[in-house]
């Protein structure tokens, strides 16, 4: 999971990167990068560490330019460490002249570096910001194409996620995959400044005139004359007639204040709730969430069931977002840094606790037990989604499918295992309710139905 | 507002402590420090930073010892930086000796120390726990006073507010001021180390056998022998017969899931909404808090109304908390960074916008236009205490009267300076309502009305 | 000026090159850098400071590759920072391919920049390394031509001074400008290993079993195949049909154990000494250098003159080199800092004191005062060379004309302003007796007549 | 082996300090520390690296004061890291209060520290600065003594080398053992500020009115009434009647414009190099240093045998001294980076080659190799002082017995070993002869006979 960022056509291009980059800290907190272009030459910067530290006003002085891509990075392929942080740059003789900086995951991702390598082709990391990158850059200093033209090939060839902005001296490319897997927006300011993120939210805070999402195979190209929208049918460059659209990016993953893939997100996670007390036979004392990526599914929940919402879980939020924290031991050991129960709270109580959904099953195993030993009479045990059976090719870092628990696990089996009185998770034919398209959404790590491998 | 923590009796002291500060880390956030106790001489580490920043892993390996006090800082007397961080040392000929951190601040500083430094004793800084170290430490080696007269000496002498802990390189001493103004509770883990912290989430994480306040005026000696309580009749150090715990620990400095001053915190917050709600006519579509501070008083707000209970702000986790970023200039800039309205969620809405205090009313002043700009008819302002019209002396760190707006302005004033539609205070004697014994509290920063000065 | 150095076929290629740098600090202190090369990938390393610094073992861990070429750098064209610093390389779509150090100035760099420019070649810095590097690879990769015949054709029209020493992944250029400028050697190891320095000194230290100069316009070719030495008539590239040594390397800059332009180089001092001493009625007590600069030539003085050699100035060490510190300021504080009298020794003497030039005469009108402060009875000032009238195009960094003290004042003059009792140069005629082949020298920095402008 | 330095009365105390140490730099170059006094406190900065590297001019920005001591540190006591570098300081409840740095080395050191400690005074080092600090305070804080008799006292009981800068607040008090075993002294500045060094050309570079050597068992005192000179009859404080300096100072250590013990450093060597020169019947073509330690050796000798004084070997001053660098294995490697021969220089020569001293014999023996390699004839090694057969326990970090070649070989198997063709040492009846009061010299490190134990 990473988030991205482009700005266009402002002096404080940077400034404007960082605020967004920002926004989107939640999809990445590993490391983050810059490259900032004066219109003569693309300056990286590229560093281990939060938005704030890495971009201070201190070193803002020094990343002058009107054009800036941006990237919080959460490792998928490759270490985490500064050689796969993107943006990526290639140089020629004339200079730095393309930046490139994307959110995804390339399937076939070996066999397109190894195409490249063998026409001479050099790769500094394993990043697949890098691949894109020079498989464009191959494509239109080697053969001559335009820019457009090798992205379409891009499309064609190069299979998997990738939500992408490419920057040229003069211009910038906005584009995403053919099957729109990861959310991407563009937008303009006021005064002319062409943005571009991820997230809805980044461009909200840079308080956006109009903005709007990006189309699958659609190429949103900027420059001086202005903006300009190339379409072309996405079905010519996929195996499919639809979107496959991630339909984790709703469940967990955004930011409950954007807008992605056609809806609010913060609405999709209280239809969860919602469908998810349907068929619920429980009768809780009252609902809490795992604060924070839950409170909406449960706020949707208790309205539902018409039962109490309330908070019994004190997350410390000086603490990263568990499920992006890269290494295992760090996860169990960071649980009771993260939650504390409200002292007297729950005794005796008939507690729902709800969740967005198990991976390992570690942390929501601790969570139990704290809130049983804080007095709780029972813990019913909510997911608002299915199991998680299968990893993700497509930019989350699901861990194999060995150690997600509902692979090997049936849900009585996982009950034990956490330790809850009852669970329940969302049946897939649900979660498909809380979308308006749900044909338009990838489920494969629910269902192991990939849409391209 | 600061936050302290002690540790005695363990081989990882350190890490314990840590783990403490870390709970503690929304009581200051400028600059963090810590005195480890190996038996022979205590190290000191102090640094500007966040707890993860200053105590990470790799540092912790170089500070072994038995015994160990932390501080977290947000600067109430003396600038931010690091001589005014906490904990002190005093070295003598035999070595480091005493090392101390305290909460609060201390109304006769000036006279105080110009008293010690007419005697020769040094200062190094302005803060308030190198003068409570160093008058303790006088009577001690210079008058040959045991520790514990020192510090009755010290209650009776120095006034203020100080939840204090000191260490010397054999015993651990927790006391805190005969009014007991700030928090501060003390426990025994399972195998034997003794806790101490100023807030009892910070205890929580250590997983305590049991854990209690300590009383106004009693001195804990903590040492091989196990834990002594020296309990003296607080009137005799004080001008009043009453405890003055500070009331905003409540209403918005500590954490919800803290037990203190004999109540939970976030059921005197529900307790505000409710009686917030009380006399309140207002028939509004929705309940939002400002997050994260008031979200336990817009949810009795809510309850009472019966009204829906909703979130229409997020809040980036990703920045410091604004009543304690030091400098204007900061704090206004940031408000657009912290909070994003939801999409599509205000629309036509009349709404209750819950906050616990007003102090400039810069920061909400900006939310209201947000949430007005996002489409809702009619914004509500419902603050969860009474007008913040004087200047704290003990340990909070409010502007001078000048800068609070309720010290110059009516309620309507406000209430047009920040734009709602209305706006309504918690009249004080409901917030007395909120606690049992509402006499043992100070309301001064609301009725000017200071215990000791 | 600089000094360069370059190893073929070691895999402690970077240790061999750290060696042979440190050979040469004495020809730049200001930074330092180093391109490795591992067959597959060129890295690069530079900095500011010394070799013993940027280079340290734990640095060089991190170096490795069979392929190294350094510098060391004290600043001629462009301010003193690491942008200017060399090596230099060029990336591409294979990755980072060619990697360049040279020791030299480019007489008509704008020219050549200018052209490159409007042919799309990009400049990061305004350094030499960065033009030669460039022009070389533009003939490569856009016009399709072999290296040697793009050096060749960059010896016709680049004009100035370059030795230079240029990397692919795996081969490596060796070759000189055809005045043949400043020194260059290579030889060869016992184990095969192919090295290049600027100076014979910073061959010997590698211990070669045999080391030679390259010849003007010669290029050395040396690859997995072995040596190949590449001679052309010089005199097609060149406007004289001369070398154009600089003389002012014998002179001053490079070490008394270095074997240059086919000389010995304390040898050459020597002889300075001694013309110096020939035509001098002067009877001096004694005789003493300016140390360490000077010592040879004092040393051929006293011989001559049969006049005891003494040690009367003392060096601290720990201080650069005056010529090549770059701050006006800098230079002059530090005299005092540098040199300090013997005790007693000057007492009454009558005193020649030799040093090499005179550039602004500042330095040595302190060291004068200080003489005669100690005592001496007489200080007769004599100079190893002529007065240094005209500004060095060719890679020395003597400053601007303005600022040369022989440029505006005549040898009485200057005698007055530096305060001593009589002053005597050494005749160019006398200088062109100290070297075999005198028409094979550049004597510009005396007599204004350029080589090539 | 240290530097220490004293600068009483300047505003810019911190900076004289600084140029002193830099002319120092020679007697330690592993770490360096200075404590400055501004009247109330003491702020001390100790660093590992050169002077210049430490106490640049953005560091001495940030410290002001009146009075500054300093010292350049070179292991003998304790491993070469920050904990063991100087000055110290103690600290009490009155603030810091007392600084100091010393040159020497205490015989009983363990034996004081065990009283001190028994008497529960702490000790955060090895180093015997920190002892003879405590040694003072102990006795003015606990037994409220006067500086001056503390400091008697530390005369009878403390045994050992210690010139000594003592800084209170308001005072300067410098002093050096009864033995004086180091050199010490002390001047006046024109502007009135008092300055103290362990080498009169540390005070030589601050330009002083007058300066002279502090005798045995003398105390100066400093204050705002001036200088205070108390001298006492060294004798009642020493096992001999006679001083007992440091005859190795002479021959290696010092600075060759320093003035010590009465005598011009230079001259002695020049008068050693004459000595060695008398009884020797060989006949050399050529006489060459080992330089710079040995240059004035060399000098001596030539002249008295009437044969050429030349440079044959050419030392790169970017290294350290070999003496000094501490660990074994940094001085092997390091003689061919440090030395490099003439080129066609010593082809066929009959050459003495002049050293100061012999310690192990692994530094020369690679210098006569490289000699003979370089084509002499024959080399004949002259050494300015008798075999080092004993260690000095007296400040010099001369190995153990067991490592000094000559404790262990005859002088025919240390020629064998080294490779010269003939090996003669200066007697210690001639080394005696260059001292105007041989027998207040100490020649331990020769003889064996230890004045003190």
């Amino acid at each position: 999971m990473c988030g991205i960022i482009g700005v266009f056509n402002n002096k404080n291009a940077a400034e404007l990167a960082t605020l967004g980059l920002f926004a989107e800290q939640h999809r990445g907190q590993e490391s983050c990068g810059m490259a900032i272009n004066d219109g003569t030459t693309i300056r990286l910067r590229k560093k281990m560490g939060l938005v704030k530290e890495v971009f201070n006003p201190r070193k803002l002085d020094f990343l002058k330019g009107n054009i800036a891509i941006g990237h919080v990075r959460y490792p998928t392929r490759g270490f985490s460490n500064i050689y796969n942080t993107q943006p990526f740059v290639v140089e020629t003789l004339s200079g730095p002249s393309y930046a490139l900086t994307c959110n995804g995951d390339i399937v076939n991702y070996d066999e397109i570096r190894k195409v490249l390598e063998s026409k001479g082709v050099y790769f500094a990391s394993l990043n697949e910001g890098e691949l894109i990158l020079k498989y464009i850059v191959y494509q239109v200093e080697k053969e001559g194409k335009f820019i457009v033209d090798a992205i379409h090939k891009l499309m064609k060839y190069v299979k998997g996620a990738y939500s992408t902005i490419l920057a040229t001296k003069k211009e910038l490319y906005i584009f995403r995959d053919p099957y729109a897997f990861r959310p991407m927006s563009f937008g303009k300011l006021k005064d002319g400044t062409v943005v571009a993120a991820s997230e809805s939210c980044a461009l909200d805070i840079l308080n956006p005139e109009w903005q709007k999402e990006i189309e699958p195979a659609e190429i949103i190209v900027v420059n001086k004359n202005g903006i300009k929208q190339i379409k072309e049918d996405p079905n010519q460059f996929r195996e499919t007639n639809n979107n496959k659209h991630c339909i984790f990016e709703h469940v967990y993953f955004s930011r409950p204040d954007s807008f992605i893939f056609g809806e609010n997100v913060y609405k999709v996670r209280i239809k969860i709730g919602t469908y998810l007390a349907e068929g619920d036979k429980i009768n809780p004392d009252v609902v809490i969430p795992v604060p924070d990526s839950s409170n909406f599914i449960a706020l949707g929940y208790a309205k539902k069931k018409e039962v109490p919402f309330e908070f019994g879980l004190i997350r410390n939020h000086y603490v990263g977002r568990t499920f992006i924290e890269p290494e295992q031991t760090i996860r169990d050991e960071s649980v009771y840094q993260k939650f504390n129960v409200l002292p007297n709270f729950f005794d005796g109580k008939k507690v729902v606790l709800v969740d967005d959904s198990i991976v390992r099953g570690t942390t929501i195993k601790k969570l139990v037990k704290l809130i049983k030993k804080a007095g709780a009479k029972e813990v019913h045990l909510r997911i608002g989604s299915p199991p998680t059976m299968f990893s993700c090719f497509y930019g989350i870092d699901t861990p194999t499918r060995s150690e997600l628990i509902a692979s090997s696990k049936k849900i009585e089996e996982i009950r034990r295992f956490v330790g809850s009185d009852t669970l329940q998770y969302l049946p897939i034919k649900n979660l498909k309710k809380t979308v308006s398209k749900p044909q338009d959404y990838c489920y494969a790590c629910f269902d192991g139905k990939y849409p391209v491998r």
